[in-house]
C-alpha cells in the first residue's frame, strides 16, 4: 500500500520566544543554522515518503506562510489548513479523512514539524519497520524513543518484545512521571518516550474514531463528504471548530488494543527550550551555541541567537541572550522556562505586538 | 561685554556602543529620558547665555545630524564644521578667530555637549561668577569639580582661596592620580576635577594661542582672513587637517600664569560609561535603570536600554542590556570599561558596519 506523510505543523509554542512568536512559531525557526524545522522534517522523509505525498496540517492562519517557507516542497493542495487548532485527534483525523476521499486509502506516516533528529539513516530504517508491521499486522504503530536519561517531561510508553519481530507490544501509555518514577523506567529498559510518530492505515484510524471518538468522526464524515466539493472550505469552517478538542494518545492510543510499537535510537529531540539547543547545534570551545552575527568575548556557557542585529556579548556566563523581530530576551539558561512568564505577562499588559 | 557659549561636541566615544555609534555618537543619546544630552546642554545655558548667541563645533561628517537633532536651537551658521577632529586647543581656538572676526570680541563659555548637571540654578550661579571674574580680572577662568569621591578617571586643579572673592587662584593642574593620590586630594579640600569648562574673552584666548601655540595660532589666522569670503570653507578644509592636535589643558591651561577657577558642586557628571548611569536615570526599587520597552521579572541592579525592540531580562543581575540600531550588548556593569575592546576587536574583524 501507498505511503504518505502527513506532518502536524500546528503548535503556536512560546517557548523559543521571542524567535518564536504566534504569527511565527517553532516549526518556522532554523535552530539548526541549516533549515527551518519544518523543512528539515520533510526533508528527513526522502527515503520513506516521496516529496508529492506529504501533507502539512497547519492553522489557517499559517498556511500562506507554510507554502512560502516551505519553497516548493509541499504543493498548495497538501497544505490542509485547520480553522481552528483542536488537538491532535481533529488533525490526524482530517488528514486521514483526505487521504480516504482523495486515495481511498494508504499508510499514512503522522509527525510532528518540530523536532530534531541526528541520525536521520537510522530513523529511516526504524519507520520502514513500521511501515512494515503496518503492512503485515494492519494494527496501529507507534515509535518510542529509548530514553538517554529519565526525563519527567515526556509520557512513557511500557511495552514487551514480540518474538521474532522487531517491533514491540505496546502494554500500557503512562503519563510524565516523577522524578523517581521517570529514573525506575530507565532503568527498567521496558519503558520508551512516547514522540507522537505513528504509522497506520487511514482507513484503519478512521475505524478507530468511529468507535472510540463517535462525535469527532461524526464531524470527520461531514467534512469528508464535502471534500472536493465546491462547499470543501465553507463546511471545513463551519464544522472544524466544534470538533472536541482531545488528544490522539488520549483519545485513541491509550484505549486501543494490539498497538505495536517500534524503539527508535537515532538522536530525537523535541528541541523544547532553550535549554535543549544542544541537541540540533554544536557548541564552541567556550561551550556556546550561537547563531547570526555574534561577538563573544569570555562568554561560557550561553546561547547566543540574533537574527537582524549582532549581539556582543562579553564576560557572560549560562546566559541565553535571543533577538526577535520585535523582542530580545535575556535570561539564564536554566530559567528558561520562564519564558512561559514573559509571555503571559505581556498578554495581561496588553503589549501583544511583542508576542 | 557680551556673553557667547561654544559647545564642543567633537566626541566620537564608543563607551556608549552600541547606543551610540560612530555616525551618532554620544552627545546625541537621550540618556535622562528626556532629550539628547546635546539639546540638554544647550537648554541648560538659558539664564547664562542666549540661544543666538551659542555655537557648536563638530565634526563636518556630523554638522547635518547637529542641525536636525537640535531641533531649531541653533542657527546652521552657528555649527562650526570641523573637518578633523584635531582635539579641543584646535576646537576652542576656531571658535574664538569666529567670535572675533564677527563679534570683535566677546566672553565665551566653553563646555562639552555631553555631561550632565543635576543643579542647574547651582550651575549658572557659578558660571555667573566665572564670567563676572573674566570681566573683573580678564584672566582664563575654568570650573572645578568639588570631588565627590576619589576619582582616578578625572585631572585635579589645585587651587588656593582669593581673599574677598568667590573665585581661587589655580597652582597647578595635575594629570589623573592613581588611587592613593586621589583619595589624598579629597582630603586635601584644595583639589577639584577638571571639567573642562571655561570662561574668558575671546581676544585673550587667542593672545595665549599666539604666545604659547605659535602654529595653530598660525593656522587660525589663515582661517580668520577666509572667514566671510566665499573662500572661507575651502580654506578650513586645507588647512584644519593640518593643526597640531593637542588639547586646550596641555597647550595653554597648565602653562598659562593667573589662571582662576571656580568650584562648582551641582551634581556635574560626565556619564562616562554605562556604569555612571544612576547620575542622569533613576533607578526603581530593584536597582534597575531602564529605558524604552522593557520586561524585567526578577532582574536587579541593571541597566537595559531598548531603543526599537522590547527587552525581557528575566532573572538577571549587575547586567548592561543595550540594543542599538545596529546591535545589541549584554555585559556585566563591572566590565562596561570592555567595551573598547569590543570595538576595537570589531574593527579588527572589518565589521565596520556595526560600529
Amino acid at each position: 500500500m501507498k505511503v504518505y506523510g502527513v506532518i502536524m505543523a500546528g503548535g503556536g509554542g512560546t517557548r523559543f520566544w521571542p524567535l518564536s512568536t504566534k504569527a511565527r512559531p517553532k516549526q518556522f525557526l532554523n535552530l539548526s543554522g541549516k533549515e527551518l524545522l519544518v523543512n528539515e522534517t520533510i526533508d528527513r522523509q526522502k527515503e520513506l515518503v516521496r516529496r508529492e505525498d506529504i501533507f502539512i496540517v497547519t492553522n489557517e492562519s499559517q498556511a500562506e506562510l507554510m507554502l512560502q517557507e516551505t519553497k516548493g516542497r509541499i504543493a498548495k493542495d497538501h497544505i490542509l489548513a485547520e480553522p481552528a487548532a483542536r488537538n491532535t485527534a481533529a488533525c490526524i483525523g482530517y488528514a486521514a479523512m483526505e487521504l480516504v476521499r482523495k486515495y481511498e486509502d494508504g499508510i499514512m506516516c503522522v509527525f510532528a514539524a518540530d523536532p530534531h533528529i541526528r541520525d536521520e539513516a537510522e530513523y529511516t530504517r526504524v519507520m520502514k519497520l513500521a511501515v512494515r508491521a503496518v503492512e503485515e499486522t494492519d494494527a496501529l504503530v507507534t515509535v518510542g524513543i529509548r530514553p538517554t536519561f529519565p526525563s519527567t517531561g515526556y509520557g512513557y510508553i511500557k511495552s514487551l518484545p514480540v518474538e521474532g519481530k522487531p517491533w514491540r507490544a505496546v502494554e500500557e501509555f503512562v503519563e510524565k512521571p516523577d522524578a523517581a518514577t521517570a529514573q525506575a523506567y530507565l532503568e527498567d529498559g521496558g519503558y520508551a518516550w512516547n514522540s507522537g510518530m505513528f504509522v497506520w492505515k487511514a482507513s484503519t484510524i478512521l475505524r478507530y474514531f468511529k468507535e472510540l471518538l463517535p462525535d469527532i468522526f461524526a464531524c470527520l464524515e461531514r467534512i469528508g463528504e464535502a471534500m472536493g466539493t465546491p462547499r470543501e472550505q465553507e463546511v471545513i469552517r463551519e464544522v472544524y471548530p466544534s470538533i472536541p478538542k482531545i488528544s490522539v494518545d488520549y483519545g485513541i492510543m491509550e484505549r486501543a488494543k494490539g498497538v505495536l510499537m517500534l524503539e527508535g535510537d537515532f538522536g530525537w529531540s523535541d528541541v523544547g527550550s532553550f535549554d535543549s539547543l544542544d541537541s540540533v547545534r554544536q557548541k564552541d570551545g567556550a561551550g556556546n551555541i550561537s547563531s547570526g552575527e555574534t561577538l563573544l568575548l569570555d562568554a561560557r556557557n550561553c546561547v547566543v541567537y540574533g537574527t537582524k542585529k549582532l549581539i556582543a556579548a562579553v564576560g557572560v556566563e549560562d546566559l541565553v541572550i535571543a533577538e526577535g523581530d520585535s523582542a530580545i530576551l535575556v535570561c539564564p539558561i536554566s530559567q528558561a522556562q520562564r519564558i512561559k512568564q514573559v509571555v503571559e505577562q505581556l498578554e495581561k499588559e496588553g503589549r501583544d505586538r511583542f508576542l
